[in-house]
């Protein structure tokens, strides 16, 4: 499957008191990371949202870190989707500064309907995607 | 008009690389602040919005900062309530560690109707409650 | 081992366009949580790192999100440690409210000596209030 | 003076659950485009502290928010300086969405000298980039 690698800077306000990005930022570039895996993948969330009728929900997040990320640095994170069964999927993450891995992720997800909030299987339309 | 005090401790993840809490924290704080106002004037935000049918909304924000905190530390916010006119009011804040004055601001609002989101003057309980 | 209870209301600026607590925040509430727990055992953190001379690094994050909370909620955060060995050692969190699991979660740790920021032994008074 | 245009997308983090940007996001967009507004004028916030031995200090903070800013919007923070004496500057910002005005704001600046944390002049080569 096709990695998507999304670029990024450090903001000042993501530093702590120790002097380097906040871990509980990883999850937010995460968030970053896969909004910019479907947009290049022509199926932005909000596309997502209003063709599909369906909502991608957050099941699981889990973050290693290695090494930090301090402000100025530029970063990227190289997104992939793994896919369990018709319900659950995974998100992947590896954030990477001058090719030094920083921390790996991963975030699960499965798909609700937008109306009834229930589980639904994941939409062809997003397989697809996923599977490219 | 009967001044509010909320106390609260710094968290880790508010400082920055300077070691301090970030700036941004300040509306954050202010929000806790007269969210605490509403509630110890027994109109929790919740009951303004479900019994009132009102949204209130944030027009203006302004923050001076004198002095910083920092992690560990603890701090009182003192909130009080300017009423401008049926339609505007602000809240009135100062930040204080040990009695000593760290950063002061104010928030300008007014209230909508949840329904059709326009202008309306401010109920009468939500007036009372300041008034007092 | 002693379990610390730690009593949390969700802010507005906690939540997400969704109406929930955005899931980025539970790694902040974690910390919340294990600051007190070492607060409620006499040693908080900035005594750790005045006294012991260290710095306790963050390695892994892992959530599990069952349930939501949104604005108004009340919740409490029932914190345990976890020993692996003499150098890593794991805080555990169940997030609850009105006693229905939300969401559970860990977060791995290390010491590092706060001059050279070189991986050291857990210290023993530390391992003490751990094994508590 | 020049104004700098600094391009940035709305985040799903950055909302609340009126299901628009939460207002404390706008001091963190201020921050970015005042970084931008430097790295364009090829004064990159780390080498003023480096080169020049300084800190800028946030004194100050204004916003005034118009409209509002959703989840996926594209805007723009158009960012100028102007500055009030030897010591003191403003950076202002107007916030736009499709060309419509979605918040202005400032924020009130000082150098300190990195080692004393005392007042300091503004230096020459930050004032030359300001009066461009």
């Amino acid at each position: 499957m096709k990695e998507i690698v999304y670029k990024r800077k450090v903001n000042f306000y993501e530093t702590d008191a120790q002097g380097i990005v906040h871990h509980s930022n990883y999850p937010r570039y995460f968030e970053e990371a896969r909004g910019y895996f479907l947009e290049k993948n022509n199926y932005p969330y909000h596309i997502v949202r209003d063709e599909l009728n369906i909502d991608i929900v957050l099941l699981e997040l889990s973050v290693k870190y290695r090494k930090f990320l301090q402000f100025g640095d530029t970063f990227e994170i190289k997104t992939k989707v793994n896919i369990e069964n018709k319900y659950y999927f995974f998100f992947e993450y590896e954030v990477l500064k001058d090719n030094t891995l920083i921390s790996t992720g991963y975030t699960k997800h499965c798909c609700i309907k937008k109306d009834s909030k229930k589980l639904t299987v994941i939409p062809k339309q997003l397989l697809e995607i996923m599977k490219r």
